[in-house]
């Protein structure tokens, strides 16, 4: 067995990490057996000599197995879905697509995030809802799923939690544009919510991380095999961003802009978003047999949006 | 003025740090407002990226600076010397180096260090005499150097404390062997010593660290520019080295073998090597006018063998 620095040294010299040393690294952050310093020093040898795509598997299913793994009712096996997103200004999508999925009876268990720098959170947005609570226990994450369909949630502490330690140390050494990091990151917490489907909604252009289409492809390829190998049904849309999405810019505004959405009266640009995400995940669970299908079923549902509590108008 | 992530990006893009990047980075090491994992991803871009040659002068100079100044009387200003060496299995030069130079008339504050990986180190060798004490607070190194002309300690805590820092943390986190990094650590505890004059011993060959002349030179070349340009004169040998040096290999054996060659009585090898590094900083300072006026000085003199403690012969 390689000790730790014996790893870091391996990397540093762009060779390939084994299963084993990748397991070994990740069980020493979790157990904090490694020094920080050590941590920071692997993070910025994988950022600068990358990871092959089995060092990427195996770094994204170690991360995922350092916690909890959800599990659900057999019955739902076909049913569990989520999206993830690369995010950009006045992307509300979380807020339609998962009620609006719910109406198609499909389930939705989102584990969703905070703003990173200029862009809100889906979380800061629900929590304009006077009395929303994004912190539910797990059993209760459980009832609310069985009950309504779709629930949106903070991050738990028990689930993947090699990634809070890893993310907060990448940002702090600079290392966060890692592809196999992020890969890593986002398809370890969706593998951690086991399930069936999972659509990515990767943005390029001006407005988004991914500037141009090359790197939004190189983005999403890395993470649709991570994710087929992890055993969810995974495919990415790619859109172009060089605006904000819809019309309005702001926590409660937008909680508002998505209500008006459900109900058939959003601006065009997320109503086509939405549908398009949802139509493709409708298609994945078998739901629908073709994409026109699931676009037509996720337009016709309205998300139950006359039990949202009463906003004013916009 | 950036901050720490901002530096450490510099870096990793591989853009040359500022006097005040290095100055900066530095305080946060020894004032340990800086993570610990910011440091070693900062170790690991330095080691990949490398320094110019203006970094490794700036990052010199700071960890020089990071602690205590040694100072001297006036009257010593042209004879304070030292000598590094990058070390060997047997290299007990320093024993039979510093009481010749001093009996020359030179003065030696010798910060010495203890054994690396299968390497003996000066003070472990030393130890083996009953009752030396490596630890000298250093008003009494002053006293020592004053009515001896020599010394050789252990590193203080005052001195240069970035370097144990960083030193430690290289170590966990295999960035040793970086030719900025090595150069720092060597050349800022010597000049915080406040040395006139320093030799460097560069080894190469199967037995030393550098396996070839070409690494030798690079290492050197690094070592005498930095010296020179923090006001020490400088200068390398280089040292061929396949084999150990000397006939003896151990702590005490090695103390014996030097009190021999004290006397004349040494083995060629090592007689060569310190005749010819003691005769080039007899030269350094003015003592002698060409090298082989030094070497026969050293040659002659018996660094007051006889006064040091009895020991059964080998």
């Amino acid at each position: 067995m390689l000790s730790i620095p014996d790893l870091i040294k391996k990397k540093r010299d762009g060779n390939a990490l084994s299963d084993e040393d990748i397991q070994f690294f990740l069980q020493a952050v979790v157990k904090k057996t490694i020094q920080e310093a050590q941590t920071g020093a692997m993070l910025m040898a994988i950022f600068m000599k990358g990871m092959v795509a089995t060092e990427t598997m195996a770094l994204t299913k170690a991360m995922k197995l350092s916690g909890e793994v959800l599990s659900w009712p057999e019955e739902w096996a076909e049913l569990v879905v989520d999206k993830h997103s690369t995010g950009g200004v006045g992307d509300k999508v979380s807020l339609v697509l998962a009620p609006a999925l719910a109406a198609c009876g499909l389930k939705v268990p989102m584990i969703s995030g905070r703003g990173l720098s200029h862009t809100g959170g889906t979380l800061d947005k629900l929590e304009s809802i006077p009395g929303f609570n994004v912190g539910q226990p797990l059993p209760k994450l459980r009832s609310i799923l069985a009950e309504v369909g779709c629930v949106i949630v903070g991050q738990t502490v028990s689930l993947v939690p090699a990634d809070r330690i890893l993310y907060a140390l990448r940002d702090a050494t600079s290392t966060v544009e890692s592809l196999p990091l992020i890969t890593g990151s986002i398809i370890s917490k969706k593998a951690a919510e086991s399930l069936n489907s999972l659509v990515l909604d990767v943005k390029f252009g001006g407005s988004a991380i991914c500037k141009d289409l090359a790197s939004a492809k190189a983005l999403g390829e890395s993470l649709v095999t991570a994710g087929n190998n992890l055993g969810m049904n995974t495919r990415a849309v790619f859109t172009h961003m060089s605006n904000p999405i819809g019309r309005c810019i702001g926590n409660s505004v937008e909680v508002i802009e998505s209500l008006e959405t459900l109900k058939g009266k959003g601006p065009s640009d997320l109503m086509e978003l939405v549908s398009t995400l949802g139509g493709v995940l409708l298609v994945m669970t078998g739901k629908v047999s073709s994409l026109s299908e699931g676009v037509r079923l996720i337009t016709e549902s309205d998300g139950g949006a006359d039990f949202w509590p009463k906003f004013p108008g916009p």
